[in-house]
């Protein structure tokens, strides 16, 4: 029986990477997204199309979450402006506790469904600085499975973060190698209305520099 | 100014003694009441009487999260019948990363209000063998805090759970002492349907033997 994995998935260029990764390595994928209220919810419209593209779209679990209270964040609070230039520290951007929530959900329904391991596609190099994306919170998180679940004392429960070190460039290549279609994948925190990619903010810089270092055109359409 | 702190505030016996010990020194608490889908949300009810004792009930935050998803637990799935006798082991009653998850928005929470400090009414000793109770969880849990997040990382965020090491019947004296009204608390895990307790879930049974061993009549109506 091939192992499960919970993948938290945002459809956006990172998580679709880690998907592909997790099937070609054999895994069983339970694709988890998590709609928090954020700005950006087109990237949740657009997440369906690569799970349709690998069939596993009814095996999705959309859990709706509001974040809204955590309003001193930009992505969520619509009166604050997503920075279009990079900051000094940690940006507006950030959503306090996210990646710390997702796991913890992650982690729930990973004892649910009895799967041993979670993937998430943070990204501690070509990244905002967002102190949730870093090594160290990963092992810390580890670490805070292991002894604070069920399944993580009987049995074993493991984050993995297999993009943590690697650029975004070398992300992109991965990707590629494994056929992933970009073109179905969303990136920009400050989307029009018609979904297309304002390529100022951090999350759009970050990517066409990654692509533009990969010797390869974006697919996406930007404004 | 006085300290702000997030409580993890249920309405059950633990979190209304843990509100009344953070007023006793005087912190600044700011509760923070989730509601899971779960079987004895009479508790969210009485809740807030507790709150408008202390006269805070406008202070109180209701967070709804439904974690209905997680439905191998008892306490969320009324398909299964919660333990009227203590288990070997991890009992049904286990919610999946319940306290990992509750930690995790409340540190979002905390992060959004700018309170250094978290506390819950975890306890390792009269409990009913649920690993996020554990001091080694909550010792992990504020690892993962400082290092991955914002309030972690660049202030100081702390998770205290100042009831962890003691017996039920010491928790009640403690609460006495601080004047707090168990009879505005809940602890049944399958209460009747008019709020009534069951006398013999595992919570029950731990906090009758508490009230039993402190020499005081639990004031609660059982059925």
């Amino acid at each position: 029986m091939k192992k499960r994995v919970v993948i938290l998935f945002s459809g956006g260029l990172d998580s679709a990477t880690v998907l592909a990764l997790a099937i070609s390595r054999g895994l069983d994928p339970y694709p988890l997204t998590i709609v928090y209220g954020q700005r950006h919810s087109v990237e949740v419209e657009r997440s369906k199309q690569t799970l349709m593209k690998y069939g596993i779209a009814d095996r999705a679990t959309v859990m709706e979450f509001d974040l809204t209270l955590f309003s001193k964040c930009s992505l969520i609070n619509r009166d604050l402006d997503v920075p279009a230039q990079p900051v000094n520290g940690i940006p507006s951007t950030y959503v306090p506790s996210r990646n710390l929530i997702f796991l913890s959900i992650a982690a729930g329904f990973a004892e649910t469904i009895d799967a041993g391991k979670i993937m998430i596609g943070v990204n501690a190099v070509d990244y905002s600085g967002y102190p949730d994306c870093r090594p160290e919170f990963i092992e810390a998180f580890n670490r805070t499975v292991s002894t604070g679940t069920k399944m993580g004392v009987e049995k074993s429960l493991v984050v993995e973060a297999p993009l943590i070190k690697m650029s975004k460039k070398e992300i992109i290549q991965l990707g590629m190698s494994l056929g992933v279609d970009y073109s179905l994948t969303h990136s920009c925190y400050d989307p029009s209305p018609d979904g297309r990619s304002c390529g100022v903010c951090d999350s759009c810089r970050l990517r066409l520099i990654g692509f533009k270092q990969a010797g390869i055109k974006d697919p996406l359409d930007y404004l």
